[in-house]
């Protein structure tokens, strides 16, 4: 955290601005609505990258953290985080050798969809004693990772006969509330096996509306919560008045209505889209950025009745607020016009 | 450059590996056609973003560089590059301070589409009384920034009558041939005020099969032809035998044929798509790699005949291999399965 701006018209462009007095909002709504359900809230740093940010969501209540990969625990354990788990199968010597190096000082928590993953983590364990806590993730409908009830049995019984790690529960991404009988299912399998489930734990941005139809999660993961953008609002999980996170970024080139240019281009809002645009412009909402290359966002003023002129600042609510986060080395916490404080993104960017 | 790994076999997943021979190959492909036509080559760096992948350009015959923005060509002057192009409108006060500072210790030329751009730059020089050399854009195909030819003549009038400011000539991006009409045009209006045109500078891998159609081409600016990618492939500007980059990758879960995951997401490869896939797989053209995450890559491998296993290596072919480069730390220079040089990107992820 340095201070080097004393208000937004100081920044150069592109650069983002987390609006705090809506992220400290949108930190309390989150923890109050697991809380009123009885499930701890995890927050998931991937959205963030920043252990000034995670510590406020500890603050609130929130427990542990969950990164998604090595290289994010280690900047977290560095600044003192000591839950951390890690919803991914780690494969591969180096990076489980340096999870087992990371167990040794927190704790730390990863799933696994099949033997191969145990058998990778186990072997690195061992080989330092340090404890793996290993949940067994349950295939949901997102049809990513994860394995079937039968097979969760299987690994859940190798986990508790493996040295040096521990079956910590079920791990479901996302929980929506239709993946409830494979999990019920799961857990039945599990009880006449006689093995003690003590998380099952759910996650994902659209299952939080389901959280009360789960009343098996014992806690939540979710990462843009924090944040949101316009995939959230898009599905409805916010408003474009909960959104704290704005890239702002200047116009560079206004020859045409229709062609006016920003210095925001992939590089700083990323290429994902909804509705084929890049971002929501939020003081005109009727432009339409169409397309972007690396360095330039372009966007149709058409509808707006006016041109803008170059140098003038627009505010893109972004289409991913995770994505945007791994290509900004800042993140700008403003209240109005005010820099309140300078964020570096401390897990920005890792790759392993 | 640093030297960690002995070969690729070492290396944790995802990293970007490039193929040195076909770098090589490709340097000296751009180079001889660029020659053969009398046109200089200038490379854009944005594609690697390494001092030294532009140095060997340089060797190569290549005459200065082009970089997109302020930082970029701060840090290849830092690295000792002279001679500097920076096709882009550059806005703002504190930007333009930094060029005209730039401009101090290195050749710096831009770009302007219009008279308030021109201003700005104008007024950032003669405050540190450097010279900026300047170029106008005309507007192309692409409809991106760029003017008309009637503009053009006015904007070039400007900047010949402004202190600290040197007309260099004309910038078109994208060169395809068919914006000839619109170039001689402008020439026509420049030469009969009496104007001398030093450069017309073309630029964009699409438009290297146009440069014999546009004799007055003083100059090339790509960025691409160094390492290819799928989009060229797809655009018949290269084949797969010509992509230096490939993303090494590890399998993580390979419970069903149709939803093998990887470890390498929209973090790694970027989320542009052709023909609604993310990367082309070097070892396997029939798999598909229909979806990612930031952490997750979802391969298809029905068409294949068999399902890889976890911990298995794929090698990914990028769809656009500028924004990838953007997304690492380091870039491995590989000879067959030797890692001979590791990079530092050294200006990744550079914002403004």
């Amino acid at each position: 955290m340095t201070m080097t701006f004393a208000t937004i018209h100081d920044l150069e462009t592109p650069s983002v601005l987390i609006d705090l007095d809506l992220m400290e909002a949108n930190i309390g709504v989150m923890q109050s609505r697991c809380d009123a359900l009885g499930i701890a809230f995890r927050p998931h740093i991937k959205t963030h990258k920043i252990p000034d940010i995670a510590r406020r969501q500890l603050e609130a209540g929130a427990k542990g953290i969950a990164c998604q990969k090595v290289s994010e625990a280690e900047v977290f354990a560095d600044a003192g985080f000591d839950d951390i788990q890690i919803p991914y199968n780690i494969v591969g010597a180096r990076k489980t050798r340096r999870l087992a190096e990371l167990a040794k000082s927190a704790k730390v928590t990863v799933t696994v969809d099949s033997q191969p993953v145990i058998d990778g983590i186990a072997a690195a364990a061992q080989a330092v004693d340090s404890t793996i806590h290993m949940m067994v993730e349950l295939v949901s409908l997102g049809q990513r990772t994860g394995t079937t009830p039968a097979a969760a049995l299987a690994l859940a019984k190798q986990i508790q006969a493996t040295d040096n790690l521990n079956f910590a529960g079920l791990m479901i991404y996302p929980s929506d509330a239709a993946i409830r009988p494979r999990l019920l299912e799961t857990l039945a399998l599990l009880e006449a096996a006689g093995i003690p489930v003590a998380t099952v734990s759910g996650g994902g941005s659209g299952a939080i509306s389901d959280m009360r139809l789960l009343p098996e999660l014992t806690e939540m993961r979710v990462g843009t919560c924090i944040f949101w953008d316009w995939n959230s609002v898009s599905a409805d999980y916010a408003g474009f008045d909960n959104c704290a996170m704005r890239v702002r970024a200047s116009v560079v080139s206004a020859n045409e209505p229709d062609r006016v240019i920003l210095d925001s281009g992939s590089k700083s809002i990323q290429s994902e889209t909804i509705d084929e645009q890049f971002g929501y412009i939020a003081e005109h909402p009727a432009a339409r950025l169409y397309k972007v290359n690396e360095e330039h966002g372009y966007v149709d003023f058409s509808a707006c009745g006016f041109t803008p002129s170059v140098g003038d600042i627009v505010h893109i609510i972004p289409v991913h607020t995770c994505v945007v986060t791994n290509l900004h080395n800042q993140l700008y916490g403003v209240r109005g016009d005010t820099i309140e404080v300078v964020w570096e993104v401390a897990a920005r960017g890792l790759v392993w």
